[in-house]
């Protein structure tokens, strides 16, 4: 079956936390075949899918070198929900690994910071400074959204997912969960029509009538007139970024290491991976459910790699294999970390939100989350992003990832991040790893991998 | 915790399908510490447990050797529901094999057999000879249940799972779904309360009083009198083995090489499982859900092993690592083999048998199975009794492993079982492979295994 690629379809598309590559496919996906496909034939069309648009071809020039493959990249074991098993990380310290999930395949290590660590950690972050979180509609994203003109009556056809003829609510918030960086509840919307005096009939169901009348710059205007607080925010919280290369205090430089010994990577991958994200909820905070990274198609670049790619592809994922999460004191109240779907049998992204449940909404409803991870201060969790493919590489995006951070409702939470970034293509990854690995000696923050990334320790060898 | 060895509560367990060891364990949990723990902890508590009974000591003797353990089963990766990876099983053609769920990890390959293998194999079971495969009680359940004297008021206790002071039928039914080999229905629970006026006031749930009623001997001999047919059974076929070793028909040999290769095992383990078991379903045939093999716990023997243990426990299990399952033909109407709970989020035996539908019943309800594969001449499916233990040799039982065959509606369905065999207790299995291949050489049907097993190629590598 050949599909079309029909990008102009995405025109209502702008969720932060789906990439333009999720939404691009999912056009072609629902153009190609309809709904219903198990996600297994969703990647295969993907992969398949001709690409009418020039600046999706040739993603490698022929120049390059082809860099055989001798790393295979180990994985930890989940054996199964509850297993735990001992890990040798510090000397004269055993700590236990309990899994709490296998999609994703997540872990949990209780004291894997001391609360020494802790404690740099968050003065450093605020020695350096914080700054605000909130995620904007990316560039990329907001020059792909112009060159898309799609008439009313299409995408109304796409949104309406079971093909009554009618937008639901649910219809309307799982396509378009966030309009310029702020998150839509049921309510919202109901209160939109209201403004907008677009549901005339007020039963809560647009007609394509109706529709018309809710176009995007109604929308923006609304949205402008009436203001937006920060627990409308799809994150509300603060960060920084703490660089742990040579030079940088020990303690970070201790978590690297820790970190690279954990998940059992060569350490090069974790050297040239974004440094330490500190993130300070107050109360009040939270971040809506949301993947880490989102699926890597032939035509997606990885933010790290894209230096080395020379593509000039629209779209571009993080790449992030592997996320580990620290929590760096324990909350008073809330600020679980929550993963809406884990373990669930199937994926469906649908079902996630019914006309009154948003799972993703983790101001509301993370009491309805299949887990839930207490904060507790030096716990460190770990999750994978992407699979395994099977033959020792990254594979495909992991959607049961889908994590969000509940709302603090007493005192603050701190948390680190550390994401590995590792390219799916291998092919892409080396040629990155070659080309930092060639750069001159440089002072240790010199090397920028990203807008806030850095490259130390670099080795040749994978 | 410690909670002490309750075996005498068991009195009312004696379903074929799930081992002794299972229950008396089972009993061991719900007098020490209630319903609602995790699988982790029952796990842990079971290791833990003293054990007050002589029988039940003294695993491995001093005397025996211990073997360094020098292999690392290789377990073939699922990545997720849906992944399809290439294999070379067969010179000039290539097998594909795709993932049908991780819980268990359960894959299908299309034209394993050829037709003509098929063929052959169903002709060599015909000429064996097939037998009744009904499951009758064993004899160690047997002789445990004779020791064991509870009184009513304790049995009533344990069965009340949510201890309102009433049996429903499906607590009954949940520990005592077979009785003598017959399946027991709510509708046959509720002839059998009439038969014996047990259900005074006729509400379906039974008092203290009136379960004191329904004693043993008042079953059995209702039972008696009632007369039982096929369709009653647990199982509902007829089989016979096929011995794979040396001077075997050419395809027998075959396949065992084809299944060392798929499984990617050490050839020895393979040759010292049991036989082919070829089965034949008439219409109306099934197999209730089941458990090709039990949990392992340290006072558990393993039924191929059992020679070199040396051990008078009346707890044994098949270790049935894997189970490679054969469709030798395409079934007319039904027959699907059923994976009720398969990728399952939680593995919940409570709920799987409801008052009016039991999920284990596979001439009834089939359709509200998880998986179901239908069967195709040709096709394998296999799947693994047991995780990983995170070191390279077979852990705990995998318990969504559970399946069964579904009532045949048209036609004959013909399979084939092959076993791969291994102890948990890695002492044990190598100490039972030492023994066998100090055998003194014999003919190729010479050395029993099993009542129904045969050791071939004996090597004194694992």
């Amino acid at each position: 079956m050949r599909t079309t690629w029909r990008r102009s379809m995405c025109y209502w598309f702008r969720s932060p936390e789906v990439s333009i590559a999720l939404l691009a496919h999912r056009c072609l996906h629902r153009a190609g075949s309809g709904n219903g496909v198990s996600g297994q034939e969703h990647a295969t069309q993907s992969r398949d899918a001709p690409s009418s648009n020039q600046r999706l071809e040739s993603r490698r020039p022929p120049s390059k070198p082809v860099f055989l493959r001798d790393v295979s990249l180990s994985r930890v074991e989940g054996i199964r929900v509850g297993h735990v098993q001992s890990l040798s990380l510090v000397p004269g310290k055993v700590h236990e690994m309990r899994t709490l999930s296998l999609k994703p395949l997540l872990f949990e290590i209780p004291g894997f910071l001391s609360e020494d660590e802790c404690r740099v950690v968050m003065q450093l972050a605020q020695l350096k400074g914080l700054m605000e979180s909130q995620l904007m509609v990316q560039e990329d994203q907001e020059e792909l959204a112009r060159e898309l003109n799609l008439s009313p009556e299409e995408i109304f056809n796409l949104l309406d997912n079971n093909q009554d003829g009618q937008l639901q609510i649910h219809e309307i918030l799982t396509h378009s969960r966030v309009r310029d960086g702020i998150w839509l509840t049921p309510e919202n919307l109901r209160e939109i029509y209201a403004g907008l005096n677009v549901d005339k009939d007020g039963n809560g169901l647009l007609s394509l009538e109706e529709f018309r009348l809710l176009s995007n710059d109604a929308f923006q205007r609304f949205l402008l007139q009436r203001g937006v607080e920060r627990s409308q925010l799809v994150r509300n919280s603060r960060h920084t970024w703490l660089y742990q290369g040579k030079g940088a205090h020990q303690v970070l430089q201790d978590i690297k290491a820790r970190v690279t010994r954990l998940t059992r990577l060569p350490p090069t991958l974790v050297d040239l991976s974004e440094p330490l994200q500190v993130v300070c909820y107050q109360e009040g905070g939270h971040y809506h459910a949301h993947h880490d990274s989102g699926p890597v198609y032939p035509e997606t670049a990885c933010t790290h790699t894209r230096l080395a790619a020379n593509t000039s592809t629209p779209f571009e994922t993080s790449c992030r294999y592997i996320t580990v999460l620290f929590y760096l004191n324990s909350v008073d109240g809330g600020g679980e970390t929550a993963f809406p779907v884990a373990d669930n049998r199937t994926y469906d992204e649908v079902s996630l939100i019914q006309n009154d449940v948003d799972l993703l909404d983790t101001r509301r409803n993370c009491d309805k989350s299949n887990l839930r991870v207490k904060p507790a201060k030096g716990t460190a969790v770990f999750w994978y992003n992407y699979l395994s493919d099977g033959k020792g590489w990254v594979g495909e995006q992991d959607e049961y990832a889908l994590h969000g951070g509940c709302m603090v409702t007493r005192g603050t939470k701190w948390v680190a991040n550390k994401w590995i970034n590792i390219d799916p293509d291998y092919q892409r990854q080396a040629h990155y790893q070659q080309l930092v690995s060639q750069q001159p000696e440089d002072e240790d923050d010199g090397l920028t991998l990203s807008p806030d990334m850095q490259g130390t320790d670099i080795h040749q060898d994978l």
